[in-house]
């Protein structure tokens, strides 16, 4: 693979394996789940958004280039936040809010009542993924993000149109990676880019974004075979 | 083990192998070492230095407490600095500093000319050590810190009287730690008598302790056989 085929076989990953095509995703923006269906979606998903900084400091942990972790540190402090900061309370606090706004206890989702095995399983794969795979291919396969900012707008748009008993302020996390995933996906495609500068390098990162969508995808897997 | 023996417990190990004591660091401060041996060890211990980031992102990625985590992070922007920020070029620009200021190429201590294999083995497995171990284990060894403050002070004052070669700008490094260990040590020692609350855990706190210990120790025998 040429560093100039590179891009577009990262983009065609995507446009057939990211979930937005999943039948629970296609449901979901379609206004046909129910409250249930909804809440173990958001009950579930939080463990993912609650792993996402494991990763994101796996990568680091891994990464020898000063100048790369300097680029990187920011996605941990975006979904820790930051103590004592009131517009920094981070990712995961906002889907928190989320888990309140569709009328989900705070400790219940924070012990994990109701993780299905199989979400379970995906995520910890994601994080373990990121442990042992050099940071390159770790980088590469978090750009999923490069697809998130459109399905985002269209869930915002499909929750304020469909699940009208969601208040709009448990929204914030929907709304805040609409700009903050184009960001993050820039970023990463630039980082993947640069530094998977050989074939080799290339074909993994290829199958690393190809094993992040199974992730995603595995997950609602488990969702939709609980929910339905 | 009771938490009341602990602290005790924690700072025997210190008083007993931290390498303040090491012959080695001994003759530093002494005034004894020829500038060959200086610059040895300063480009030797920079493998040390680099490395610190590897083994605090190691330590995020395995601790599921986001308050933790938020309390930790700052020791990854401490050394690696922020981007286009003058005063927070961080830890790892100023020891390449004092390398500039003993003489060294900065491109040579980049590129690890001169890393002595016991060095790289000694750092190797903290850093293995942190990525493998309950992240609770892995901040207890990071209380070799408790020790720093006096030895970096000591040290800051002998470079001062003996190394009259090296000029004062070369000593930001020194001058930092000997606030910023403080802090750092206080809030890893709160972390670990709060976390380590079994005697099996205060157990190994001690172990990684000693581990750690052992690790600075083996770091200078390294250094000291090459440069004897």
């Amino acid at each position: 693979m040429t560093s100039e085929e590179f891009p577009a076989a990262l983009r065609a990953v995507g446009e057939r394996g990211y979930h937005h095509l999943h039948p629970f995703h296609v449901r979901m923006n379609a206004g046909e789940l129910s409250p249930g269906e909804i809440r173990t979606w958001v009950a579930n998903r939080f463990y993912y958004q609650r792993s996402i900084p494991l990763k994101d400091a796996a990568i680091l942990s891994n990464c020898s280039e000063r100048d790369v972790r300097r680029v990187w540190l920011h996605r941990i402090v975006d979904h820790d936040g930051a103590e004592g900061v009131e517009d920094r309370a981070g990712g995961i606090e906002a889907w928190l809010r989320l888990a309140e706004g569709c009328g989900l206890e705070r400790g219940s989702v924070l012990a994990g009542e109701g993780l299905l095995p199989g979400v379970r399983f995906a995520v910890d794969a994601y994080v373990n993924f990121a442990r042992t795979q050099p940071w390159q291919i770790a980088v590469a396969s978090s750009l999923t993000e490069l697809f998130a900012p459109d399905l985002m707008a269209e869930r915002l748009a499909a929750f304020r149109c469909h699940y009208t008993w969601v208040p709009d302020w448990a929204f914030d996390y929907f709304q805040s990676r609409v700009t903050q995933a184009r960001v993050d996906s820039e970023e990463a495609l630039s980082l993947t880019l640069r530094w998977c500068d050989t074939p080799e390098l290339r074909r993994r990162a290829v199958g690393a974004l190809r094993f992040k969508c199974d992730v995603l995808w595995s997950l609602l897997d488990a969702i939709a075979a609980h929910a339905c």
